[in-house]
């Protein structure tokens, strides 16, 4: 670590939240293909348009503290995508597989909200008002497209593996 | 996988979120001896009791559903946990570690509220009551516990990193 100040911390977490967002814009065409509802598949290709904008947002953040974008292997969104493609596998043409996808996309919106509620404090703590509002933006929309999975899972997801599963 | 239903991608799961809380059992008290404010040791020492407390809880899960309590590597938890050890190494000794900690912690919460909202779900959805009043006991804590988090990083963790650092 080269500058184990806020500052520098607040770097290093934007390094990895940038290489985690375009791993996550890799997995959305193939959450797409694989999931069965076509809610849930509207659901995946919305959240991909969503993602292009928030990693353009993370751009803008670099540029903001001086840094060219770069990314820094995150081990934590290679687990949880790794997850989510062993369930495609696993359960591809089974009755369960959108539910398994849900869950899948539920974690890595979680981590986000992680990583982007500790930015947006750091943000506002390090006196950055713009990239605190930029971050602010990307929350909204992680917390919104969780919630929308949530809906759709107790709304048709689960009980269609569970009618198929009868 | 052996039983591609809603009831098997539940066991999968339980079975996922168990050798996650097991791992973080054992990291906590890492975390907790790293810590330099005397309020994350003690949020983390309150979390290590709720852990082992939730780990019983899963037991009990995996006895509703007349199978043995048996882990599965989970890289998600692996990968988000082997970033707060990297945090714990880079910052050793730097004003920043408190904030550092606190954003590692709360990822683990992010990872475990998407799994306990998930399996509380299918739970509701498979009609287990019993298992589903468990899950939400623990949802419970961790939003609580993430919740805590966040009120330390805000009113003391994150200024102190910053005062020190200037």
């Amino acid at each position: 670590m080269k500058n184990p100040t806020l500052e520098g911390l607040f770097h290093e977490t934007l390094r990895d939240i940038y290489y985690a967002e375009r791993r996550i814009l890799k997995t959305l065409p193939k959450m797409m293909r694989a999931a069965q509802s076509e809610d849930l598949k509207a659901a995946f290709e919305k959240h991909r348009g969503e993602t292009e904008v928030q990693i353009e947002r993370l751009a803008q953040i670099f540029e903001i503290i001086g840094k060219r974008p770069q990314a820094k292997t995150c081990p934590a969104i290679d687990g949880i995508i790794d997850e989510g493609e062993e369930v495609m596998e696993s359960f591809k043409g089974a009755p369960a597989l959108d539910a398994g996808l849900v869950a899948a996309a539920q974690a890595v919106e979680h981590y986000e909200m992680a990583r982007y509620g500790t930015l947006r404090a750091w943000a506002a703590c390090l006196g950055m008002t713009d990239a605190e509002q930029l971050l602010m933006q990307t929350l909204q929309e992680e917390e919104a497209t969780d919630e929308a999975l949530t809906q759709l899972a107790d709304t048709s997801v689960n009980e269609a593996a569970l009618d198929k599963a009868a």
